[in-house]
């Protein structure tokens, strides 16, 4: 999977934050998920620093850009959005979900620079940050518990617009092909003969009895692989149960 | 929105975690989300200690359960999930894509308990984790940067399966519920038992044989009806195999 180039236009801005550990971690999921550009504006100097020099996502803060203002980080930028987690907050903006950004996001990537803003870890965006933004998106949290860590935040929003456009598509089973219907009923003669052996079918029951087990041994949905595994294990079962049994007397 | 009332058997597993601040930020992202069982196994015991006392989540954090073997922390649990951030390993297991892998937790839920596994911050989870595992999840990072932090891995998985009401639009349909582990490893003991005695399995090759067919016996997703019928089986078969069997001299 190489790094969608899409994401070339991808500004993630982190405005006013105050912890090292939080502007590393940013940084670092951002990696993760391969969005390159990372701009911080009027960070807490000393977190900076600090965070510059954290683990796993080096080469990303090294080449960081710090600006004085929201205006000069923006300004190559064709759209801005702010994320919130506030709902009360009289809104000026449009308000769309994570899911319906992202899409809105990846549309607009390929044509220019999108600048997704996170706010200071205790204040979020100030409505003069806002009034930057073309619209916003909200993290969908519990009511209770809106607030969420800002790295988190990052690493669930780049997750998001990442997903969809450079992820292959589909399972990556180690496949195993489905069990076909012979082999399960071949399972269900073997089974069904060390359950008469040892008793626990009766002849009475026998017909109800056989079909449940066929039926069950159906909901298993076997894989080929599982199925002569289980039809060897059967056989050598009912082969020890048949050692000394006694020819069938009871008719 | 509120919390889904679904995400109540969504039981999130951390094992040997080292860091106090990734518990911590891990319990708030799954407060966030609405996800609020937390279980850790073999903590470093001054990080939890000091987790639980972090801000944001800690209701959660003074709730979580914790256990000194993952087979404890998964006992209750139907469906036991990995997470891993490698590739090359070479996989036992079935792997999907998280969003692949939240669709079938999603299935899930109604009917059983989920246990979402972390390995520590530095290891990962062991091949001796992983054989708990159903199957693999794998969050969709970079090639060249695959490693995330734990916490931020937590609130991208939480997320997912939270995401946009997935939760409530996702088919609630009448299901069975689903077997746990504790009665997989019943039948698993009684199945073992069937092969020794009948010699299926040698004991050269005991403790590969048990954990080959543990694995099986996970694959099937048994529900717990079944899961019954089939001990009940087996220990009828066991029992008859067991009579006119002499004192094991095969040592």
């Amino acid at each position: 999977m190489k790094a969608p180039v899409q994401l070339e236009n991808l500004h993630v801005v982190l405005v006013r934050s105050r912890n090292a550990l939080n502007i590393g971690a940013a940084a670092r999921a951002m990696s993760n998920f391969g969005a390159f550009h990372l701009r911080v504006v009027t960070p807490y100097e000393k977190a900076f620093r600090e965070a510059v020099s954290a683990v796993g996502a080096a080469p990303l803060l090294a080449k960081a850009e710090e600006f004085d203002s929201l205006a000069g980080a923006t300004r190559d930028c064709s759209l801005v959005i702010g994320t919130t987690a506030i709902g009360h907050r009289e809104l000026q903006h449009e308000l769309y979900s994570l899911e319906d950004a992202a899409k809105k996001i990846r549309k607009r990537l390929p044509s220019g620079r999108v600048a997704i803003l996170f706010g200071s870890e205790k204040t979020g965006l100030s409505n003069q940050d806002l009034s930057h933004c073309h619209w916003l998106l909200r993290i969908p949290t519990r009511e209770e518990h809106r607030s969420m860590n800002l790295a988190q935040a990052v690493a669930v929003v780049v997750y998001e617009i990442f997903r969809d456009g450079a992820i292959a598509k589909g399972k990556n089973k180690l496949c195993s092909t489905a069990a076909d219907m012979e082999s399960v009923n071949r399972i269900a003669t073997a089974l069904l003969e060390a359950l008469h052996i040892s008793g626990y079918i009766h002849r009475r029951s026998a017909a109800t009895a056989e079909e449940k087990l066929r039926r069950m041994l159906r909901r298993f949905e076997l894989s080929s692989a599982d199925a002569e595994v289980l039809l060897g294990m059967l056989r050598k079962i009912v082969w020890k149960l048949s050692q000394g049994e006694e020819p069938d007397s009871d008719v």
